[in-house]
């Protein structure tokens, strides 16, 4: 089957003008990509004008395609498709890269036509399998998703997470684009234009794979068409030529990320032809409106006797399943120990298994926020670790997710520091507009799993292995970005104690233990860590002439104690005298009151900590 | 072929050996895997009496196979053999997973038969693929690698990113053992025991396969002859029983990572049969020494004029590399941009490529310090949050690895914010007994370099795009822990300047506006981020009564000012005056100048800060 030949002198007319508009753009800005975005101008010329089903002036239309340029890089290519697309005018695309302008140098959601930040290779694809995977089994969505991926990034092992779970799920509306152009940033890749190695590995992870020219438009036609209508998720692999058009660069090295130079350029148009870029016609999606999602209003469990924080974070999410259509959950193989299972008895429709695969379960969670789900994602909060590029890249994408880190800290006990978190409250502070909540009880975390919910950004608990008392009477409410003093509150206070998860009971005990001793002791319970409740630490400073004693079970940088000095300093509070007691040599293994011990932070540690501060 | 009926008893004993051994000591712990050991416990024993080279008694013979478990989870089993082999005896195996025990829950390099610490999934196999090929690249080793991995760990990308690289360096030193049991944490994984198409999978990657049943001795024999000899790194799929041997928990679900009871182990041990446990002989390795690698004085680098600091690094490096013959260099395929490949020109053969695959380069790291080289490995600052989960584990390793990251911080200018690092500092002080040091010359980096190749733990560079001036005489010595005073340094300073790479050049800026209107200020260059300069802050608390600016291009939160107000308050420091000034808003592309401006740490926001502490 061959397009019509209308039909191809479209594709060949828009092909045209995205090189020329990618060249454009670049060289204006001085610096980008434009030989990444030659190499897929013919690919993306025919999705555009012959396959996309997407309304630009309805960004929000929830029947759009979805096209995720998971090679970022190609950037002027998807900016010159918007321009194609009638989406933003000349003059805003030769802002490209400047200060103020929202094309910016890898596509961002400031722009509504993009879905999510890409850039950081291997993660839009990804992501684009949970946009796929929620609109197959959550939305029963007519749209069909897109990525184009770089042939470099396909040594990311995230892209083969992707490939296993599309796979898997038979993922038949979902599409990748390789673009193979053989040229990596500092030379050749590894396959090179081995395409038959791609598609073997690619149909190994139980994909229908075409190898094509991905300079032949027919072909490319035929392919996209097919993709389509294909009853599992379909890889086109391309084989391209990297800066294709222009003799200066065309599949030469030393050009990756390098803008031609305006002579340069101006050779460049005259080679692929001058005529006046315009709008081209793009498909509009078929009318379809997302199923809506009942709510009501949530009833928190009923926790009456000793549990561990994660059994309260699973049976508040099973409470929240009962509230809200929109909460789904992903969980990476672990379920019965974050208890995120608690929720997938009741609502296996809605639990999303993504096997040992943490970095895909993040790009799940980043995908499903896209299409208005309201997802919750949880492994061992050590684990989380592996997916701190997708997390950080998350925050760029402006995406809100919720994240839950189970088994922290010493108090694991036997299984040892491979499986305990001691730097995930850091690592989580860093991410732009995050929220790090670190609850005692499990009733206090069931409800804080609802006021999750509704935050924006980065949302993260960090929950206990062990059970706790329950402190906390069940009416009681908790806010985000609040503490709760649970010992002491008077201005006769002679220390405070800031405390989070286990430590708490540890600065429980050490209060009563002191308060023998007839020595007052205010215990603050910091919950959330960030934005932390800065108001009662200065109280607190207040009452005791600054005297703090910070406890966690958390390496001593960048957690807890790090947010309590940077909260005082910044509230102005001076005269500040402090003890911090945290994790400090590397944990083995033992029973969870001797690690506690061991490291420093139990109930002795902090009577010591707090006499040592008493005037 | 059938092996001998002899060397068959053998195997049979010691696998029955290895079981019963799995079990006594997990029931005694209370906790641990035995399920999981019990699988694979005839793949280990065939190893163990019939294929291993190892020299129990000179673990740091340098000829030595090395055995990884990826699947560190199976320690009952990994400690069974050691025991087996004599190198620890029964009353040791049974202090397994107690307080002060060397048998940890997941096994750690505090056994001296143990490289590596595993137990996060994923991480084992790609360790194990950087000792291969230091073996076969820089060593010219007789050593042969066994890595035994999970079924269910195949669903981390990490795993085919390890594929991948083997597979491409043609590691005929190496063999992974893949026990393919069915059941991973809470169910069945998902390709269960579908043996076809794991082998069809690595097979993709370059990998010679053989599928066999995991139990059957003789066929497990044979395939470790072959895996020797072959010449290419071989895979062994074996499908086998989870909980093999013991009829209550074979092939049974709920019973991952759960001890059995000591009544329901004294029936296993009737099941299996009751021997005392014994002794067996293992195969020594050759004698075989490694080279030795030539030593001479480090010459710095003459760097005359402004420069970027990465360019620092990378001419730092190619000296190192004329001084040390025992360096060796890993870049993710950016080396042109992280300047390594200064590195690369001169010493090819000491270079490893690991393309774009941040996990896989860091764990070839951790792999090629085993073996008593010193790595350096770089990308993009940004990109090392893919291995965040590496970097933590190797640390539990004990491992010595050095890494920079580059284009850090808003001050890339246009590429935008993922490709801006603004969370490696919080990332990388949260790593325990790491080193972060971030300079600001490119002649002090390059000396920095030098001093971190003798230096334990995690050592980590930031260094940035940009060109910067050079401040310092090209005699200059910096150490480790220190920081230096660039303006100021009187008793009549009014206001210290904490900053640290790109921000130093800003505050001396600042500096001299401030002291065209009669302000003293003193800039410390804090280029020792960890362990920070403690002594240098107080004595400048003194100075200026506590008057102190913290400038970074990283997020507010877990980088150089709470490294600064953390070490103030450690060292009893009270009454500290503090403005912070730091990344608190999503940055977007521009010019680097327009982007420290727009985020609030340039000059301008010094001089305004400073002024507003003054008294």
């Amino acid at each position: 089957m061959t397009a019509a030949p209308a039909r191809l002198a479209t594709y060949r007319a828009l092909a045209r003008q995205l090189r020329v508009d990618s060249i454009r753009c670049s060289t204006a800005a001085g610096s980008g990509h434009p030989t990444s975005s030659l190499s897929a101008a013919d690919l993306m010329a025919v999705l555009l004008a012959g396959h996309l089903r997407y309304d630009f002036a309805r960004p929000d239309h929830p029947a759009n395609d979805h096209l995720i340029f998971s090679k970022g890089h190609a950037s002027p290519l998807v900016y010159a498709m918007f321009r194609a697309a009638g989406a933003i005018d000349d003059a805003e695309l030769m802002t490209y890269r400047r200060k103020g302008s929202r094309l910016e140098g890898h596509p961002s959601p400031v722009l509504p036509w993009v879905d999510v930040a890409t850039g950081a290779l291997g993660q839009g694809f990804p992501i684009a399998v949970g946009i796929a995977w929620a609109g197959k089994r959550v939305l029963d969505a007519p749209y069909h998703v897109w990525a184009l991926l770089g042939d470099s990034e396909t040594a990311e092992g995230s892209v083969w997470e992707a490939f296993d779970r599309a796979g898997y799920e038979r993922l038949a509306n979902l599409t990748a684009i390789v673009d193979v152009n053989r040229l990596g940033q500092r030379g050749p890749t590894e396959l090179e234009w081995d395409t038959d190695a791609y598609a073997q590995r690619i149909e190994a992870f139980g994909w229908e794979v075409l190898a094509i020219d991905g300079h032949d438009l027919d072909a490319i036609d035929e392919a996209l068409a097919s993709a389509r209508e294909a009853d599992r998720p379909m890889a086109i692999v391309a084989r391209t030529l990297k800066g294709k058009g222009v003799s200066l660069v065309e599949d030469r090295e030393g050009w990756h990320g390098k803008a031609l130079k305006p002579d340069e350029a101006e050779k460049a148009l005259d080679e692929l032809g001058r005529e006046p870029s315009r709008t081209f016609e793009v498909a509009k999606p078929p009318e379809w409106s997302r199923p809506s999602f009942a709510r009501r209003t949530f009833e928190p469990p009923a926790i009456g006797e000793a549990a561990a924080t994660r059994k309260g974070y699973g049976e508040g999410l099973a409470a929240l399943g009962r509230a809200r259509q929109d909460v789904v959950v992903l969980d990476a193989e672990v379920s019965n120990s974050t208890h995120s299972e608690d929720f997938k008895k009741e609502f296996p429709e809605r639990f999303f298994e993504c096997y040992i695969a943490e970095q895909q379960m993040v790009a799940a969670a980043v995908g499903m926020q896209v299409v208005g789900l309201t997802p919750f994602a949880s492994t061992f909060a050590a684990f989380l670790t592996r997916a701190y590029d997708f997390i950080r890249m998350a925050a760029v994408s402006r995406a809100d997710i919720r994240l839950s880190g189970s088994h922290a800290g010493v108090s694991i006990g036997e299984d040892g520091p491979s499986q305990m978190a001691l730097e995930d409250l850091a690592m989580m502070r860093a991410v732009h507009g995050s929220t790090v909540l670190y609850p005692c009880d499990a009733g206090q975390t069931a409800k804080l799993v609802a006021e999750m919910a509704d935050r924006r950004g980065i949302v993260y608990i960090r929950t206990t292995r062990e059970k706790t008392p329950v402190i906390y009477h069940a009416k009681e409410t908790f806010a985000i970005g609040g503490s709760k003093v649970v010992r002491g509150g008077g201005s006769d206070d002679k220390v405070a104690v800031v405390a989070a998860g286990i430590t708490v009971h540890e600065a429980i005990k050490a209060a009563e233990e002191l308060a023998k001793g007839g020595i007052k002791v205010r215990v603050i319970d910091a919950y959330t860590v960030k934005p932390i409740d800065a108001a009662a630490l200065a109280g607190a400073a207040k009452a005791t002439g600054g005297r703090f004693v910070v406890v966690e079970d958390h390496w001593a940088e960048g957690g807890l104690g790090d947010a309590v000095l940077a909260a005082l300093a910044e509230a102005g509070v001076r005269d500040v005298r402090y003890r911090h007691l945290a994790v400090r040599e590397m944990p083995a293994s033992g029973k969870p009151a001797e690690l506690l011990h061991a490291a420093g932070i139990s109930a002795r540690h902090i009577v010591d900590a707090a006499r040592d501060l008493l005037p």
